[in-house]
C-alpha cells in the first residue's frame, strides 16, 4: 500500500514499495507575488556569507563552505536589543525570511537584530556546489547536528566581529523543522541562546517516540470539523479510486475526470495517484489558516472548509470522484492557471525535496500509517525493513536510517533538564499530536492554539487571525521579554 | 623554548619546536603489583564488548566497532539500585577501573551496578584495529563527541537488553579528561545521566577560556608549601643547566650525574632533557597523595615533601643539580629498580599516549605557558600557530587543531544552564585552576579539597586520607543520593 509521508514545509510522494521522500514531491512556491501575506519586497534585509566547516565533528576534512545568512540590523539598538535567529529549516532562507511575519511584527519594539541562517545544503548554501548531492560522501554533512553547529559557529562568530553585539542575547526562532532546531539548539547550545520559540515542531515524530498513526488522524480533524460527511467521502474515495483504477478504461476516465498532465498508465501510476491524494489532504490540513494565503499553494482563507464545499453531502461513484476532484483543484489550481494536474510536480525548489529525502532516510526517521478508522486515509502499516531497503534503492547507495540516533541526541522524551523553550502548537496541524502540548516545568512552556495550522503563530498579524493566536502571540512576546530580562539581571 | 606540557593522567614531553604530544612520553604503568592501593585483583568484573558505529555523526560510514566495558553486577539491587557509569578517558579503562576505588567503596550502601566504560581509540577499543592511529581517515573518529555519544548508545542499549535495567537512574562518575567526559555527558545527554561526578576535570583548559600561566603556577604552589626554597632551587636549575648544558663537557657531566640511559649530544637534547624535567614536576604535583601509591609511578606518601628534601636549602651550580638529580630518582627510581633515566622513556601504554597527541591537536586545545616569575618553571610563551604547525609534522598529514569547537560545544564558561554536576577538585592539583572552583549554582556544586591532588577523591577510602577528602566524598555521596531520590520521585 502507498504512503503519503508529509513533513514540516516539504511533501513528498512515497510511492507503493515504500521508497522514501527523495523521489518526492515539492509544493513550495519561494516566493509568490499574488501572496498577500508573503513579505517579500516589504521587509529589508542584507545577504551575506559566512565561512564553515564542512565538518564540525572529524578533522579529516578541513573543507569549508560559504552558508548563507539575511541580517536585518535597522531596529537593532546595540547597547540593549537582542539578536533574534531564525535556525533555518529546509529550504531557501529567503521564503522562510518572508513567511515569518512575526520577527518582523517584533523587532522594533524588541530593539532586535533579526538573522535568519540558511541550513546547510538548502538555498544557496551548497557545500559542495551542484555536486552537494552527488553522493554518499558528498552528503554526508547534511545532518541537522552539523547545522546546529553551524547556527553556533555563525553566531559565536558574529557575537564577537559585529560591533555591538557581543553582549547581546539570542533568541532562536523556527517552525516545523526549523523549530525541531531552534529547541534542540537550545539543549545543545544553551551558551549561545537564551531561549527558544519552536513553533509547530513534531519533536517526538522520531518512530519510536510516537505512534505511527498520529500524523494522519490528526490530519483527518479538521476535515471531520468543517464536515464530518467530507471525511467520510474522503474514506470511502480510496476504494472507489481502486475500482475505477484497476481497468484500463477507468485509468482513463480518472486520467480525464482529473485533468492530469500523464494518464495512469496501470496500477502503479493509479498507487501513486493516491498518495499525492493523500499528501494534497495533508497539505492543506498544514496551511488551513484564516485568512488568503500563499504558503504552499495561492489558498483561500480557510481552505479546507472550502474544499469540502464540494464533499458535504455522502457521495459515491464518479460524484463522489467528482467531488474530490473539485476538493483537489482549489489546492492546485485556485489561481484557474493550472492548464492539468500533474502527480509527479516538481517544485521549484528541488534541492529541498532531496535534502529532507536523504534526512529522513538518515536521523530523521518518521513513522507514519494510516487504519482509515481514527482516519479517514487508505490503510497502510509502518515497516521500518521496507523503508529501510527503500533508502538505499532510492538513493542508489547503501544509505542505512538510524532511528535510535534522533531520540538519543536530542533526549527523547524526558526533556526535564532544559529550560527557556516555547513550544507552540496549532491543534488544525497534522503535526500538532507529535508536538510538545503540555508544559513541561515552568520554563518548558506548552502553547496550545486551537484555531492554529502549522506555525501559524510565526506569521504575520492580520486582522483575520483568531483570538487564540493572537493570545499566543502575546503570551510568547512575555515570555521571550523575562529571558532577556533575566539575562540583563545576571549580566556581569 | 620548550613546553612541557600535561593532561590529565598523560604525561608528555613537547619539544623544542613546539611539536606536540603525539611525539610524547606516557610513564603509566596500567597494573602495577607493588602498589598496594591498586585494586588489580581485589575487585570482581566482567569484561563485555558492544557493537557501536564508528561514526555516529555520518551516515557514509557504516562500519562498526566492538567497544570494551567492563561490568560489576554484585552489589546491585535491580529493582531500585542506580547505575553508576565511568566515562571512560585516555586510556586502558581496566586501569581506570582499578584507580578509582571510590567507586568499588560506594555501589555496595548504593546497591549499584557498576560499568566501565572503555573511551574509543584507547585499550582494547580500537575503532580500526591496529590501523586505528594509520592516518587522517582512520583517526578521524576520535573525538570527544563521538566517545559522548558511544556511552549514550551503550547505556540506552544495556537499560532495554539488561533485565533490571530499564528504570535504573545512571550517575556518571570521571576523573581528569573523563571527568570532563562525565561532566559534559550530563551537559549533552541528561536524558540518559542524571548527574555526573566530575573529578578534577580541568574543563576550563581550553586555550581561550584560561590563562595558559594556570598550570604552571598551580603546579608550583605545592613545592612552595613543601618549602619555598625547593621552588626557588627549582627555578634556579634552568639557568644552570642552560649554562653546563651548552658545551660538550657539561654535557656529559650532566648524563653521567643524572645517569642518563642516552647522553644528551647536542643542545636540542638539553631542550628535551628539561621538557622531561618540567613534565615530571608536575606529574609530581598531580600524584602527590598522602600515602604510598603507584598511579603514574611507585611513590611514597606526600611525594614533593619528599623530593623537596634534597632541596632545602640554597644551592646553586653542581650541588643543585644532584640535588634536582634527587629529586627526580624519587619519581623514577623509588623502588631502586631503574638501571638508568630515559628522557624519551615510553609507557607501556603507547596508545594512550599517540591518542591524546591527536585529541590535543584537533579539539582538545589547551594553552601552556610559563613565565619563570608566578611559576618556578623556564619561561617560554604560547603560540598557537607554531603549535598548528608542529600538530602537522609531527602526524605527518595536515592536522589543524580548532581551539574554538570546544568552547563552543562544550558551554564555554557559560554553565548555568546545565544541572546535577559536581566538580570536585584538589588544590594541590595542577589542574585544579582551570576547573571549576565555585559552585554554580545550587545544582552544579563545586566541591575544593585544600590538601587533595589529582582526583583523590575518585580513590579508595585510606586511613591516611586527609578529612577535607573524607568530607568530600561524603559530601559527594549525599548529592549523588539526592539525585537518585529526586529521579524516583518524579518517576512515573
Amino acid at each position: 500500500m502507498d504512503v503519503g509521508c508529509f513533513f514540516g514545509l516539504v511533501c513528498v510522494v512515497i510511492f507503493g514499495n515504500f521508497v522514501p521522500q527523495a523521489a518526492g514531491i515539492r509544493r513550495i512556491s519561494p516566493y509568490n507575488p499574488r501572496n498577500p501575506t508573503d513579505l517579500a519586497g516589504k521587509i529589508d534585509y542584507k545577504t551575506f556569507y559566512f565561512k564553515q566547516q564542512v565538518d564540525h565533528f572529524g578533522f579529516e576534512n578541513t573543507d569549508t563552505y560559504q552558508q548563507r545568512y539575511l541580517l536585518a540590523d535597522q531596529f537593532w539598538d546595540k547597547n540593549e536589543g537582542p539578536i533574534f535567529l531564525y535556525t533555518g529549516n529546509e529550504g531557501d532562507i529567503t521564503w522562510f525570511c518572508n513567511n515569518t511575519g512575526f520577527l518582523w511584527d517584533i523587532a522594533p519594539e524588541f530593539k532586535a537584530l533579526l538573522i535568519f541562517a540558511e541550513h546547510r545544503y538548502y538555498g544557496l548554501s551548497m557545500p559542495y556546489g551542484s555536486e552537494s548531492y552527488k553522493d554518499a560522501h558528498h552528503l554526508n554533512y547534511l545532518t541537522s547536528e552539523q547545522a546546529l553547529a553551524d547556527f553556533g559557529s555563525l553566531i559565536t562568530s558574529l557575537k564577537s566581529s559585529l560591533p555591538g553585539a557581543k553582549n547581546s542575547p539570542v533568541v532562536a526562532f523556527g517552525g516545523s523543522y526549523g523549530g525541531m532546531l531552534a529547541s534542540w539548539f537550545r539543549l545543545k547550545y544553551p551558551n549561545v541562546v537564551v531561549g527558544s520559540l519552536a513553533a509547530s515542531a513534531p519533536i517526538f515524530e522520531f518512530s519510536e517516540l510516537t505512534n505511527c498513526e498520529a500524523y494522519m488522524s490528526t490530519a483527518t480533524k479538521p476535515y471531520v470539523k468543517a464536515s464530518p460527511t467530507c471525511a467520510d467521502n474522503i474514506r470511502q474515495s480510496w476504494a472507489d479510486i481502486n475500482k475505477v483504477g484497476s481497468t484500463g478504461a477507468g485509468r482513463q476516465s480518472l486520467s480525464s475526470m482529473f485533468r492530469l498532465c500523464k494518464p495512469l498508465a496501470n496500477v502503479e501510476d493509479v498507487a501513486d495517484f493516491k498518495s499525492w491524494l493523500s499528501d494534497t489532504w495533508g497539505n492543506l490540513a498544514m496551511v488551513n489558516y484564516p485568512y488568503p494565503a500563499s504558503f504552499l499553494e495561492p489558498l483561500p482563507a480557510w481552505p479546507i472548509k472550502k474544499a469540502c464545499g464540494s464533499l458535504s453531502s455522502p457521495l459515491t461513484g464518479q460524484p463522489l470522484l467528482e467531488g474530490i476532484f473539485e476538493a483537489v483543484s482549489l489546492y492546485y489550481n485556485y489561481t484557474g492557471q493550472a492548464k492539468c494536474l500533474d502527480i509527479n510536480q516538481q517544485g521549484t525548489a528541488s534541492l529541498g525535496d532531496k535534502g529532507w529525502g536523504y534526512q529522513a532516510c538518515t536521523e530523521m526517521v518518521q513513522a507514519i500509517c494510516a487504519d482509515g478508522k481514527s482516519d479517514m486515509f487508505e490503510p497502510f502499516s509502518w515497516n521500518f525493513t521496507s523503508y529501510a531497503a527503500g533508502c538505499s534503492k532510492n538513493w542508489h547507495f547503501p544509505l542505512t536510517p538510524r532511528p535510535d540516533w534522533g531520540p538519543l541526541v536530542y533526549w527523547s522524551r524526558n526533556l526535564k533538564a532544559a529550560s527557556n523553550i516555547i513550544f507552540s502548537n496549532g491543534l488544525l496541524d497534522p503535526w500538532s499530536t507529535s508536538g510538545v502540548l503540555k508544559s513541561i516545568s515552568p520554563t518548558l512552556v506548552a502553547i496550545v492554539i486551537p484555531e492554529g495550522a502549522h506555525h501559524l503563530d510565526l506569521r504575520s498579524s492580520n486582522p483575520a487571525d483568531p483570538t487564540d493566536v493572537v493570545a499566543a502571540r502575546t503570551q510568547e512576546k512575555k515570555i521571550i521579554q523575562g529571558w532577556i530580562s533575566d539575562y540583563w539581571k545576571n549580566f556581569k
